[in-house]
């Protein structure tokens, strides 16, 4: 939600929607800075705030718009009502700021949709047991809209963005990168987490754990989006659904640890604690009793990281640590790569075949990971493109997506 | 509420009285524009808002104002929790955006006392029993206060003003106005609707209602405020406790009507079909079966007020329809005056010895208001304020209030 006028505009269109005869269920966020001048207010007050005080302050964000809204609808002649999230029986654990929902009682939103009347919920907000008021934290607006959609039975729930839909890849590196009119949760999944910010992946596993229909769209166009579901519903034989990067990758290297038990989980372990996700790791072979391994985290986190290795020296001795910077992540995606035991070695001569180095490799069931030097990964991008057969486009790619916020 | 640096000396304020061992609950309004800004906003997507969502959208102006306060409060060692209208089990009717209180559920404030908290509460606002969200309309923080004070039998409910206490008039008119002491509901009733807006009347009537003692003191100093209470605790002996004005008074008469009943009901049914106000009705002598009478309006409703008149003509057959602005309503309230029947002559040869001629004259059991010319009002107060032994000054008055918003 931004301005007044974009309030107007989406009333427009759900009114449209409406017309058609569907009963709706409408999940809305903040509008605009509302939450960061929120944030902003409680910081001069208190440099962290208690949780519990930051979601009773953020919460007003949602009310205001799902009110503003409802009376947007009701300017241009729809029956409309806005509940916040425990009048939407929206029920969380106690988390505050990153609060699981644990169940809904859809009660009155079905009464509300009986009487004909479009609901507006809050996002982002649920309630506890005990009455507190609760925040789901980051990817919440898109939660609500997936977990009411389940409570509900939607035969569809739409997640409207600012782009209009999930990509085979970036459009601004390849031109002719493609619109996927499909893709299954666990690529979704896959892509969501490699950086595609299209759908928060709380969202998209919430959505594969009870089966709800997505579609990806874009609330500034009328183009169809990505529809995300089941793997068992889409056509066949397509290996590679997308390929993924992520430019923000730091690898650190630590040379001559001790091969006993327990080395591992104490350097991962301090990481952790650090509030450090670490995503690839490689452990080389064993010599003289020594080991060297490497992992990836973001580059952001790297200082942070190197001091951690560093303060645990005394208890995890080791000859040397190092860090690389400037590294890419390539990754492609697809569910059909299970039952085709060649896709790996096509991607790294892919890889290879422009000139490129493979410093590290991660796989999963529906992926493949390589992380490259920054120079060329546009390149290989492209050229992973044009060999999984992404190229040949269903439908012609025109213009860029603006990048989600 | 005002900005976040008064926020910050309320807290102060709060902790103070914490540490003097106090349990605290603490009512607190929307800050500064707030509330005035979300009407713009809703006013600009709807010419005439539903209520229900101009319920929902402006119960989040508090619901800032308490997580704010709570965060404040914890910054400075305080253990706080801001609870919302329905968490703190405030129940209304249905009726938007002027809901009535219907009873007040205290166990959850109770419990968080019972842990040392302060308990931060949203003025203004309820639920209904269907979980609707309400607002209490005018003075709506005032009546919060003083019903949770009913309902957990607090010994003292203090209402925060930016006036320090109640006057015996207006110290902009008489300098050696006093601050009261000490007041009864009934006495603070009258002066309330007769426009010395310290304490809205509702709140007034509820702290009648449910005995609950009320002090009104101002945020900014230390002063000590004036007490509101029963008659049967009050010093005996003073029969007029303060004078009163109101400067925006019309005054419309109609001559000439037919002396047959249900004229009157007809005219002022009329009148308030319309949302006029009337005050003053006074009724002359009937002569060859046709009868005068005159009443007072606002100012500000006269126009409006002439225009029912002149339409009603046809079903109220009148001679002639005029009025007269510029007028003043001067009042004496005190609940001494019941035993003292010499006081209403007492206050009509003070008037006449100002030289100012008494237009219409209005009686209750503690009050007596006559209604002046606007030329001279200051005179007549002033010499009131003598006459009725109000310049004998227990604690002199220093400096002059301002006005309430």
């Amino acid at each position: 939600m931004g301005t007044l006028e974009r309030m107007r505009l989406v009333a427009e269109r759900i009114a449209q929607a409406k017309r058609q005869g569907h009963r709706l269920v409408v999940v809305v966020s903040a509008m605009g800075d509302t939450t960061d001048d929120l944030i902003d207010k409680a910081k001069e007050l208190h440099d962290d705030p208690p949780a519990r005080e930051m979601d009773m302050l953020l919460t007003t964000g949602e009310q205001v718009s799902v009110a503003l809204l409802a009376m947007a609808l009701h300017r241009i002649g729809e029956d409309a009502v806005s509940l916040t999230g425990w009048q939407a029986g929206i029920r969380t654990d106690g988390t505050h700021g990153k609060a699981r929902i644990l169940d809904i009682a859809p009660r009155r939103i079905l009464d509300e949709l009986d009487k004909g009347r479009i609901v507006v919920v809050a996002g982002f907000q649920g309630w506890t047991e005990s009455g507190e008021i609760t925040t789901l934290g980051r990817g919440g607006s898109d939660t609500t809209a997936v977990a009411l959609a389940a409570a509900i039975k939607a035969d569809l729930c739409e997640i409207y963005t600012d782009v209009d839909g999930v990509y085979s890849t970036d459009p601004r590196v390849v031109r002719n990168a493609r619109k996927l009119p499909a893709i299954t949760y666990d690529e979704m999944l896959e892509l969501a987490h490699l950086g595609a910010a299209v759908l928060h992946p709380r969202a998209v596993e919430y959505a594969k754990q009870y089966n709800v229909r997505l579609v990806v769209r874009s609330s500034f166009t009328w183009n169809e989006g990505t529809l995300v579901q089941e793997a068992a519903e889409m056509e066949q034989g397509i290996v590679v659904r997308g390929i993924a990067y992520d430019k923000n990758v730091a690898r650190i290297s630590i040379a001559g640890v001790d091969d006993v038990p327990g080395v591992l989980a104490r350097v991962f372990g301090a990481l952790a604690a650090d509030g450090i996700d670490v995503d690839i790791i490689v452990q080389s072979g064993v010599k003289d009793g020594k080991a060297d391994f490497s992992f990836t985290v973001a580059a952001s986190d790297r200082p942070r990281a190197m001091k951690v290795i560093e303060g645990i020296r005394n208890v995890v001795p080791y000859r040397e640590a190092s860090y690389e910077e400037g590294l890419v992540k390539v990754s492609i995606v697809g569910a059909g790569m299970v039952s085709n035991p060649g896709v790996a070695a096509k991607m790294f001569e892919t890889i290879a075949a422009q000139g490129v180095n493979i410093k590290m490799v991660s796989t999963s069931e529906i992926k493949v990971s390589c992380v490259i030097d920054n120079e060329k990964y546009q390149d290989v991008v492209r050229a992973l493109h044009t060999a999984f057969g992404l190229d040949t486009a269903e439908t012609a790619y025109v213009g860029g997506p603006a990048e989600r916020r």
